[in-house]
C-alpha cells in the first residue's frame, strides 16, 4: 500500500514522467524494493512506504523531478543514506522519494582557499579522505560518518564528537546548490563566508528537506592538526566528571572531543568491544586533544591535573595509536553495544547547559527506575549534548509505550534545564511536539510563514519539523497562492 | 521636509501616540535635531530625514511602537549608533526611526556557560569590558568598536580584524529578541548553539533591520588567549606580501589579524600617527597570533620565515605592549589618516578569495590611474576582505561622479575575481545593485519571498539590500495578504 493514496493512474504517469527525466532503470516501484525506504534509522517509530522511489544524477534531474511533483501535487521527500535518527526522511504520506545516491561526486578540491564542492550524496568519510591528500579534513563526523551523506548532513544539520571545537555541520558549510519547493534552482551563499544577503543558507541547512533539495554543497577544509592526544579519565561518579568537564572549558582548554559514558555504558562496551574501560567506574570520560604538539603537551597536563582535582580515580594518556583507536572504539560502538544486550534502544538527543549535566542525568536515573526501564548515558560533554539510551526490552510489560513515555519525560526536563531537544539529530518526525514547549506560538508562526512562502502547497517533506504540519501537504488538489493561509 | 511626505496631521498623530509609548521626553521631532539622523557613516552617498526618532527603553515600547507604525502604514527604520557604512540606517523614505541607544543595559554575563545577554543599544566595547572581568572576551571587533552597538552589528554582522580567527557576528550570536515587522515579539536561537527549527536567527544576523528589530542579544564568549604577538612585515610590493599571506594560511597557522597596507596608507599614516611604517615599503602585513605561549612563540618562527621566503625587507616583532599599540594605532586610523590628506574618502569593501589578492590590488591601481584618482588599499588579508579607499578631492573635477564610477568598477572586478560585494559593511543602500551580479534572478527572488512573507507591506527599513526594494513601502494605503505579489 502506498502513504498518499495515490490513484494507480496518477501513479503510472508519475513513473512514466520520472522515468523520462532519469531514465527508467533510475525509478524503483516494486513493493519488496520500497520496503526499504520505509524508515531511515528511526526505525522504531512509524513506517510507510513512498510510491515510487527516483534516483536523480544530476540538479536538473532533480529540477525536473520536483517540478513534476509539483505540477501533480505529489508530496516529495529526498534521502540521503537513510542514517537519520529522528525520522526525517520517512515518507509519512508516501509521494515520490528523491533518493541522492547516485550524486557522489567529489567536484573540487581547492587547497589554497580551503573548500570542497561535493555532490549532495557524497558520503561525509569520502570528502574527509579527499581532503587529506592536501593535509585537510572536513570537521563534522557523526558517528554514521562512513555511511552518512553530506547533503543528509547539510538537511539534519548534523554534528558529532569534534563540534565541541569546531562546530556543526551550519559552521562548515559555505554554499549550497538548492532545488526549492516549485522546482526553481537557486545558489544559496558562495565560495566564500558571509556572503551578502539574507542568509538562507543557514535556514536550509537543519530543514530536513522542507524547504527544498540539496544538490551540491560547498563546505570548508580545516588544515589537519600537527598532533593528537587521547586521554581516558575515570571517576567515582556522573557528578564528578560533569565537574572536570566545566573545569576543563573554564580553563580555556577546548579538547576537539569530550564524550562522558555512565556506568550501564561502560558495561555495555565492555560487554562488547573491551575497549579498556574498567567496569567499577561511575562514569569515564575520553577526552581528545588536538592541536600544535606543543599546545597539547601543556594542555594534556591541564586536563589530567583538573580531572585529578575533581577526583579522579585514574587518568589515562594513550600510549600508541592502537590503545587510542580502542578508547574510541568503545565510544563509537556504545550504541551498537547496547543493541547487543537489549532488543531494541531508542536513542536520544537532547542539549543542555552544561553545567546541568550532573541534575539531568540524576533526573533521567529517575526516570528510569520510575518507568522500570534502563536507561544509559552517552554525552557529547563538553557542549552539553546528551544521548540518553532507551533500552526497550520485550520482556518488559508495555515496553515500548514505557520508552516513549520516558524519552518524553527526559526532553522535558532537559528544556525545563535551560537546554534543547535537539544538538545534532533534527526534529523530524519524532521531535515535532517538543517544539511547542520550546517555542512561543509566534515564534513557530515565524518559521511556518518561510515553509508557506516557499513551500505554500507544503508538498516538500510534508508532515516534518512542525507539529501542525500534516503529514500530506497543504490540500494539493487546491492549490494555493504563495503565502495563503494554509 | 521629512521623506516620506507624510501629512502634518498624520505626523501629529504618530507623534503622540509615540509620546503616550516612550514618554514625551524620548520624542525628537525639531528639524535641527533630526539633521543628526539623515545619515550614518556613509555620509557622501545621499541624506534623508527621519518624520521623528524615537527612543525606546524596553522590547515592549519597541514593539508598540512598531505596530503604530505598522497601522498607520508608516516605514519604520532602526538604528544604533549611526557607524554603519553602507546607509543602512538612511531613512530614504523618512517615517519613524527607532534608536535603540537608551537601551544599553548587559543584562547578563554567564562565566561558566560563557554567554552574555545585552540590550541591543549596549555599544561592542561595554560588552568585552564587562567580559574581562571574567578572563573573557566578546570576538568581533569592527574599528568602530568603542562607539558601534550590539544591535547594528547584528543587523549589518559586523566583522573587524579579528574575524580572521574567529568568524563575524553571526559566528557569535546564539539568540536574540526579535520584534517582527508587524509588532510581534519573538525569540530567535537559544542559549547554546544550533536551535532546533529553522535558523531565522542566521536569516536576521545581517539583514539590515528589513525584517524586524533587534532588541536584546545573547552572544558567546571566548577566553582571553594567554599571549599576543605582533608582527610588522615589511615587502617591496603586494604581490610578495599576498604571497606571505597565502603561505602562512598554507602551513596551518592561523593569526588573529593579518591586515594588508600599501604604500599609499603607509605615506598617509606616517603622516598622521607615525606608528613606525618605513615609507620606502611596497606593503606592510601587521601580523597578530594569539594563544598559549608556547604555541605563538612556535607561530611566530613560522610567520617570520614565511615573511622572508617570500621576499620581506624586515620583520618585526613589537618588543612591548606601547609598540604594540602604536603599531596597530597606525592600523586603526589608516581611515582617519586618509581624512586628513584628501577631502573625503570613500570607504569601500569586498571579499576575494586571498589568492587573487595581487591581481585585484593591481586592477584597482589601473582603475585609480584611469580616473586621474587616488586609490589606497587596506585589507583584513588573511580573509581576502579588501578596503580600497577612493580619495575624494575636490579639487579634480567631477572627482565624486569618478569616485562613484572607479567603485562601481571595483565592486565588478572582485566579483569576477570570485568575491562578493562587502565583507562587513552590509549591503545597505550603497550595494544593492551589485546583488544582480552576483545572484540570479531566482535567487533574489527566494530572498525577498522571505521579506515579503514576513513584511508584507515592506515598512521596515525600506530600499535596503534588494535593488528594487521600493524606499517606501509597498503601497502602505493598500495592505496585501502576506507574500502576495509586491
Amino acid at each position: 500500500m502506498n502513504g498518499s493514496g495515490l490513484a494507480p493512474e496518477t501513479r503510472a504517469r508519475l513513473i512514466q514522467a520520472c522515468g523520462t527525466i532519469v531514465g527508467r532503470q533510475g525509478v524503483i516501484t516494486a513493493p519488496d524494493e520500497l520496503r526499504v525506504y520505509e524508515c531511515d534509522a528511526l526505525t522504531f517509530y512509524r513506517r510507510s512506504m513512498p510510491d515510487l522511489v527516483v534516483l536523480p544524477t544530476s540538479t536538473q534531474q532533480v529540477a525536473a523531478l520536483v517540478r513534476v511533483c509539483h505540477d501533480a501535487g505529489v508530496p516529495v521527500v529526498p534521502r540521503g543514506a537513510g542514517t537519520g535518527l529522528s525520522g526525517g526522511a520517512i515518507p509519512t504520506a508516501g509521494g515520490v522519494m528523491i533518493v541522492l545516491t547516485r550524486m557522489i561526486r567529489i567536484l573540487d578540491v581547492d587547497p589554497v582557499n580551503r573548500t570542497a564542492t561535493v555532490e549532495a550524496g557524497c558520503v561525509n568519510l569520502w570528502l574527509t579522505k579527499a581532503a587529506e591528500r592536501f593535509g585537510l579534513f572536513y570537521a563534522p563526523d557523526p558517528a554514521s560518518q562512513s555511511a552518512c551523506t553530506i547533503g543528509g548532513n547539510v538537511a539534519e544539520n548534523a554534528g558529532g564528537p569534534h563540534c565541541l571545537k569546531y562546530g556543526v555541520t551550519t559552521n562548515h558549510v559555505l554554499g549550497a546548490t538548492v532545488v526549492l519547493p516549485d522546482g526553481e534552482v537557486v545558489r544559496l551563499g558562495a565560495k566564500v563566508a558571509d556572503a551578502p544577503g539574507y542568509d538562507l543558507l543557514g535556514v536550509f541547512v537543519g530543514a530536513e528537506g522542507t524547504l527544498g533539495i540539496c544538490t551540491e554543497v560547498t563546505v570548508r577544509l580545516l588544515p589537519q592538526p600537527e598532533a593528537v592526544k587521547t586521554t581516558l579519565a575515570i571517576f567515582r561518579s556522573i557528578e564528578d566528571a560533569s565537574n572536570a568537564v566545566s573545569g576543563i572549558i573554564a580553563r580555556g582548554i577546548i579538547p576537539v572531543a569530550m564524550e562522558l559514558m555512565d556506568r550501564e555504558t561502560v558495561k555495555a562496551v565492555e560487554a562488547n568491544v573491551k575497549a579498556g574501560y574498567p567496569l567499577d567506574a561511575g562514569a569515564v570520560l575520553l577526552i581528545e586533544l588536538d592541536g600544535p604538539r606543543a599546545e597539547i603537551e601543556a594542555e594534556a597536563m591541564g586536563v589530567e591535573a583538573i580531572c585529578r582535582a575533581q577526583g579522579s580515580l585514574d587518568v589515562r594518556v594513550a600510549q600508541s595509536e592502537g590503545e587510542r583507536a580502542l578508547l574510541w572504539k568503545g565510544r563509537k560502538e556504545a550504541a551498537g553495544s547496547f543493541g547487543r544486550i537489549a532488543q531494541h534502544y531508542y536513542l536520544q538527543d537532547a542539549v543542555i547547559p552544561r553545567t546541568k549535566l550532573p541534575q539531568v542525568v540524576r533526573e533521567i536515573e529517575e526516570i528510569g527506575a520510575r518507568y522500570g526501564i534502563r536507561i544509559a548515558n552517552v554525552a557529547h560533554a563538553g557542549d552539553g549534548n546528551v544521548h540518553p539510551m532507551i533500552c526497550v526490552d520485550s520482556h518488559i510489560p508495555d515496553c515500548e509505550a514505557r520508552a516513549k513515555s520516558a524519552a518524553s519525560e527526559i526532553m522535558r526536563r532537559c528544556i525545563q534545564a535551560g537546554g534543547t531537544v535537539t544538538g545534532e539529530h533534527g526534529i523530524g518526525l519524532e521531535k515535532r511536539e517538543y517544539l511547542r514547549l520550546m517555542y512561543s506560538p509566534a515564534d513557530l508562526e515565524a518559521m511556518q510563514r518561510v515553509r508557506r512562502v516557499l513551500d505554500p502547497r507544503g508538498l516538500c517533506n510534508p508532515g516534518k519539523i512542525f507539529p501542525d504540519d500534516p503529514p500530506t501537504g497543504r490540500d494539493p488538489s487546491h492549490p494555493e497562492p504563495p503565502g495563503g493561509e494554509g
